[in-house]
């Protein structure tokens, strides 16, 4: 039950000039089921991704650090859903190397020019012969438009796939940003999260983009969580085509890469703010709002205590303002130093908590009437400062615990 | 559904000389209910505490810290159920204060001499004239072989009374160590639970209870967790009427203090091992057990990690050997280098990750087999040191969602 989240519409998202998306059955883990995406990228794109910090990390992972470190010109990624090729070893890593030569081989480039994704079950070995067996079915049906077939090529636990697009004017050229994500459960991304990929033919110079994914993650995927679960497979992707066909943004602080910079973080927000509204068993979509801290640091520790707390999350589930849990959370937040008699809490335009107690003007049914709705801001003042952070999540449901419990079998 | 824990027999829960419990209906929240408590303690006892660290503590908890600060001899406890008297502010604190106050006047000593504890819902007005009114029934009811119906007492969603009781030899006398604790949901004590009391005869130097009773809780309720959500008003009290007639322990490590020592650790671990067999919602008793570490911080990072993981609580409930979620975990648990290559993992006796990856000699049978089980032990090596720790949890049922969602209702 997706908290106010529709099925993108293909025809709105942009293709992006120099990026082709194919998709196919490759019989992964279950038959009839679009498991297998490649992403085909022209010659002269640039590539910049951001990692789980799990130490965990999958093999694919691995391969991917490894490639773009090389340096070479990345063509192609290739990402499977069904198996995540995680825990899994030396062969693992020989699995997700085997992907990636089998797809340099068919469209003629080197491995190291070819990026390999999985997700899905972890500590299970990879099918690599059913994903070399369904490639060429993939690269037979590459075309520009195939953005919202991708989208949902790369699904698992999501009941909706996940697309944003953006055109933006830069030198008087129209600048494309399109991207797809997915994910719903083992979400509390800690680098970037599983799986992300935009794309842009904004003509951006490579040595940018790193930093670029790198802030686009942290006002985005880095700033969500489902169930505080940081997967082993968490990948963010931004891909650069360069072929807009405007003067070469050299700074992402000039004009041109300020406004690049903001179409990159809707399409990131809204991709991120989408795995949030398909949250394994969502109902309620929360926005947690710090303020008045000391630093943005504090400000995050308080964020996620709320947004983790599962007596917090089941209480949005009953739609019940029970709201001491939430300064209960901020009080265990890690925040050595802090004063609870500065503490003022908002619920929407509702003013629970003055002082750190209970608003004397505070009703019961007011909370109320803002617990029922879909969405939900909850904004906490800490009095010490001018930091603030905020962070997307979810409820904790019924749905939840079914999904998860059922998950494999 | 409590996982192997019976109601305790009141017969085998020794008295403790010097001490007296007395129970009453005070009607804080609901009628009919036993939510009055008061432990009266002979003159010449010396009490010591550990206390929340969440910076929202309650008001009682505050007044505890305040007059075991002043230095004066405890002679009374006071705790209620049914409000928390947490989130309350300055208002909560007068309330705290004059609940102790009562009780103070009522036995002749001074309100510095009284320990409040309330424990229940958060953010609402304690109805202190309540409490007053319920204490001469407390009082009249007091006996020194009460333990187990003061045990009934504190209860909140606890579905069975927890109490534990040992007796040891030293210096030739019978020395008894008796203690009651509730508490089912908002655990993860950070210092001790709420509420643990522990009284001992034991004749010890009142120097020596602080240090024994932060050892003991760092043995057994600092080492539970149920929803990671750090209680308001976690109160860990150990109290020693020092009337067992052996000569005074002046060391914690002669053999005398070690003696003592082992069983008030016994009574604290059964304590806090029954807050998690009664977990919200609990169908499994999970011991999570990392050796192998640097230090016992970083183990200790790798078992809150498993044990506050969703989808490995839901995996549990599910009996699900859905093993590469415990991985995960310990891959995002904060420990910087941790070589993934080097993890070892044991189910039970079930050995079923080797050098990081799947043990090719682990069938899934065998772990459906001991996921099955009411009790699991995970065992994680991370292949680093010598350092260990234990954890103790239970698994997230539908039931936890029920319970939480509809907790206030």
């Amino acid at each position: 039950m997706p908290v106010n989240l529709q099925a993108p519409v293909p025809e709105q998202l942009h293709p992006v000039a120099g990026v082709r998306l194919g998709i196919a059955e490759a019989g992964v883990r279950k038959a009839h089921r679009k498991d297998l995406v490649v992403i085909e990228l022209a010659e002269g794109s640039a590539v910049a991704g951001v990692f789980t910090q799990n130490r965990y990390c999958a093999a694919p992972v691995q391969v991917c650090r490894e490639h773009l470190a090389v340096g070479t010109a990345v063509r192609a990624l290739v990402i499977n859903t069904g198996n995540a090729n995680a825990g899994t070893g030396a062969d693992g890593l020989a699995r997700a190397r085997r992907t990636a030569a089998a797809l340099a081989a068919q469209v003629g480039v080197q491995p190291q020019q070819v990026l390999p994704f999985s997700t899905g079950v972890i500590m299970e070995t990879l099918p690599v012969e059913r994903i070399e067996a369904g490639l060429p079915a993939a690269l037979a049906d590459l075309s520009a438009t195939n953005w919202g077939r991708a989208a949902e090529g790369i699904m698992t636990t999501d009941t909706l796939p996940k697309a944003a697009s953006r055109q933006v004017q830069i030198g008087g050229k129209t600048v494309t940003v399109t991207g797809i994500s997915k994910g719903a459960g083992m979400i509390r991304p800690n680098m970037a999260t599983m799986l992300g990929f935009v794309a842009t033919d904004a003509v951006i110079a490579p040595a940018l983009l790193q930093p670029l994914v790198k802030a686009a993650a942290d006002a985005s995927f880095n700033r969500i969580t489902i169930d505080g679960d940081t997967s082993t497979n968490d990948s963010f992707v931004l891909i650069a085509t360069r072929q807009a066909g405007h003067a070469e943004i050299t700074a992402l602080d000039s004009a041109e890469g300020q406004a690049l910079q903001a179409a990159v973080f809707a399409v990131a927000q809204q991709l991120a703010q989408a795995i949030v509204r398909d949250g394994e068993g969502a109902t309620k979509f929360i926005t947690v709002q710090i303020e008045g801290g000391r630093t943005e640091a504090e400000c995050q520790l308080a964020a996620y205590a709320i947004a983790h707390s599962p007596l917090v999350k089941t209480a949005f589930f009953a739609s019940d303002p029970n709201l001491g849990r939430i300064l209960a959370a901020v009080g265990y937040a890690g925040i050595a130093d802090l004063d609870q008699t500065r503490i003022e809490m908002f619920l929407d335009d509702v003013h629970v908590v003055t002082q750190g107690g209970r608003n004397p003007a505070y009703r019961e049914e007011d909370g109320q009437r803002v617990m029922k709705q879909a969405e939900i801001t909850v904004r906490v003042h800490l009095g010490r400062g001018a930091a603030s952070a905020t962070v997307w999540t979810c409820d904790l449901s019924h749905d939840y615990v079914s999904i998860n419990a059922d998950y494999r079998s």
